[in-house]
């Protein structure tokens, strides 16, 4: 086998070699059908390539596995393209070929008595939504992008959202992993045994590993009975600190808290003022608003009675100020739709720095309060805020450009310094400068600076034993040469 | 640095090196205080050690570990000594240091608020439950060596026991761990933040490792609230394919379903036979029993009247024979005293080949009557059946010698055979060989007899990135070379 330097050579060749193992329409060379997966969907980050891969069985999955290692052709896995963080764009040098898994997209089985289905990883998010429901149960995961995410993207980010605070991140949804290892082994973890001690959890290891140790070609995922009832509820409140008093009262009350989200009154405005058709759900101004919601797995439950309970103690002591629970599922998606618009309505009010980190729970409160002072006070004109997933301890953090910023300038210029700032403030509270977006390109460089150096250390041994060639989603999550160039 | 390939004298220097930089009572060479730490507690395995270190603090432990690796002496990590599968027994040539963590035995903290305790390695499992339960919070965790499983042991072998069902095992429950690495860094995941997507999950890959990775110091571990009450119950039935019947309908009725343990008539008899004061719960003969278990996490709930509920329905359509609810928690305690007298009332029915295995949920009832069958016929005059966790799909898979079998020479010629046969049929269920115990160095050359190419390819890609010299519990679980000796 000759491994020559030429990339463009060796792209043909892999296409020569799969030619005759796979069909036709998995190997796709027309621009026009590549152009499209070379950007991410933000269009933050761009790529290029000649060559995708779109294969439709496992076993084609370890023919180009196998080959594009010979041929030293790396691979970029994709599949609904909805990465926050450039994971899924390929290098600007066209050497990679993407590897999409859309089109491996069975739902190979689905059992409501077991609770599980098995999904390939092509399969979107959606689908299986409506799969699950036809027998009565619920994938507990969703997201904005559930119309085009897929299973094997879901898993290889740890995917979050917002029912992570009763049933966890894709990490606690996975019940096993198959996957085609760098060395065209294919791991088969899919039996969803509930206790097996055979060592290292490989299927925890390849949830969130981005790519990079091996191509995730389906999962066994939990599911859980379909919702009988829910109840949500809008809270206006006094402070952060107030808020997880709130919480930490309805986790005591019942286990069935789905969702606890937190909004500063500026963000509220904020999609009132850019987003047509919403309106306030309380009438009176508020510094906070809370928008939580519990569900009912039977219909003997009835969380409207549980919410009213809890928020009756809540203005008897003065924790909460005001409330109004949705009468009708119209009202709660309006409630939803209100928090789901803050991203696109903060970028109408112009260019700002997003950053999605976490911190411990019980230190959530003080860090939005105490990171978004010390925000303004370094960048005067700016305006730095939190809002998300309080139960988390996971907030969207933006600091907004100063009024008049020119956005080229803000973006290459100050966004790097505002996001440095941001993420040492986070490191000080033992928090994470990812929470749920992952690594990718994105952030791959203030990995690097902030470590920890033991994480970096056991990060780097894990990929080279696995990749030590940097074959797959190469440049993403970790590099073997500390400060390799993001594309 | 010299490395003398004489063992003594690395230990000999080993200890020396630390001298300056321990506290005296971490040194310890006194045989009669190790003769104790060479044996497991089932006196199967034994190994030899001239040198134990037991270190009260972190930093103590980096020491060790930093001249443990430039003298090349072998740790062997040992919490409470009550490995099932010899993993905290020293290798026999004397090479290795014993490390035991039992005077690292700080419970950190404990939140009841946030769920959350931080307890160090040497925290002794029933000391945990009682700090939680005085913050009326539970660690949902237990098994029968709770008075010596320290919790580094817990987390390292990722222990299950009777709660699994609901809680699930150590690594549902271990919210991130604190270990010093093979390159004496320390990885501290103690923060526990709920949502952390900086690459692969270094927590999960510690827990189950067996220390073969690193040493577990400390781990953050979830709390749930304390029982408010609970019911347990015995029913007789008539099948496994029956009792998961009931464990789905039970199932589908409450989520506080936290123990279904299925036993045959022959282990009920064994334990009435040899096990002083006990009776059996139901006055007619069955097949099989069921003894579950469900717990109300608040007053408001009624678990008896759930319970009565479900089990009405399944006498009306004779899914369930008969069954008794205990009146009194003594009454709790006289059902699960028989569970958890099998093993030694099977003891004194004769010497036996015992299996910790797992299949699928949904196979296990065609699993314990087929392959007890099969066994039956397989090795004439022995007696083979399971027992356990049936709603983990793990079970108990015992084979009882034939009368007069001559116990040495049973365990020396017969069992290896017997297991043998036993995990085929387990592998070609697409089950694990290890559900709760871990491989240590009993179950290491079965495992790579059966263990699937890509799962060891990536055991030993991991083991070699993590210690390529083996020093870190060398022996157990996994060995750069295949088919390395056992002691």
């Amino acid at each position: 086998m000759t491994h020559a330097t030429d990339p463009a050579a060796a792209l043909r060749r892999l296409a020569d070699r799969l030619a005759p193992l796979v069909a036709p329409r998995t190997i796709v060379t027309d621009p026009d059908t590549i152009a499209p997966l070379l950007t991410d969907w933000r269009r933050r980050f761009h790529g290029a390539a000649t060559l995708l891969l779109a294969p439709a069985s496992v076993a084609e999955v370890q023919a180009i596995v196998d080959i594009a290692r010979e041929e030293r052709v790396p691979l970029v896995p994709q599949g609904g393209n909805s990465s926050m963080v450039g994971g899924a764009t390929p290098p600007g040098d066209g050497r990679a070929a993407i590897l999409s898994l859309r089109r491996l997209s069975r739902l190979r089985a689905l059992d409501p008595d077991a609770g599980l289905a098995v999904a390939e990883a092509g399969v979107i998010l959606s689908d299986l939504h409506a799969a699950a429901l036809a027998q009565r149960r619920r994938f507990p995961l969703s997201l904005g992008a559930k119309g085009v995410a897929t299973v094997g993207g879901l898993v290889s980010t740890n995917a979050g959202g917002t029912q992570v605070l009763r049933f966890g991140t894709m990490r606690a949804l996975v019940a096993g992993v198959e996957a085609v290892l760098p060395d065209g082994s294919l791991y088969d973890g899919l039996s969803a045994l509930k206790k097996d001690n055979r060592g290292y959890d490989l299927d925890q290891l390849l949830v969130g590993a981005e790519g990079t140790l091996g191509v995730v070609t389906a999962a066994t995922l939990r599911l859980v009975p379909a919702v009988a009832a829910r109840c949500a509820a809008w809270v206006g409140i006094a402070s952060p600190a107030a808020a997880l008093t709130l919480l930490r009262r309805f986790q005591r009350a019942t286990p069935a808290l789905e969702s606890f989200e937190l909004l500063p009154a500026e963000s509220l405005g904020a999609v009132l003022t850019h987003i047509p058709g919403t309106r306030s759900p309380l009438t009176g101004d508020h510094p906070w608003h809370v928008l939580l919601e519990v569900t009912a797995d039977t219909p003997d439950d009835d969380p409207a009675a549980l919410v009213e309970r809890v928020l009756a103690a809540a203005f008897a002591d003065g924790v909460a100020a005001d409330a109004t629970l949705a009468a009708s599922e119209a009202q709660a998606k309006a409630f939803w739709r209100i928090r789901e618009s803050i991203s696109d309505a903060e970028r109408a009010t112009g260019p700002a720095a997003q950053h999605d980190i976490s911190v411990p729970v019980e230190a959530m409160p003080r860090f939005m309060v105490e990171a978004a002072a010390a925000c303004d006070a370094r960048f005067p004109g700016t305006r730095a805020s939190g809002f998300g997933h309080l139960g988390d301890g996971n907030v969207h953090f933006h600091v907004r450009a100063a009024p008049c910023t020119d956005p080229a300038h803000w973006y290459a210029e100050q966004v790097p310094v505002v996001s440095a700032f941001v993420h040492d403030l986070v490191v000080a509270a033992g928090g994470s400068i990812s929470a749920e977006h992952g690594i990718g390109q994105m952030k791959r460089r203030e990995l690097e600076r902030l470590g920890p150096p033991a994480r970096l250390w056991a990060l780097r041994a894990i990929k080279r034993a696995f990749d030590p060639d940097e074959l797959f989603n190469p440049g993403k999550l970790v590099t073997l040469a500390p400060d390799a160039p993001i594309q």
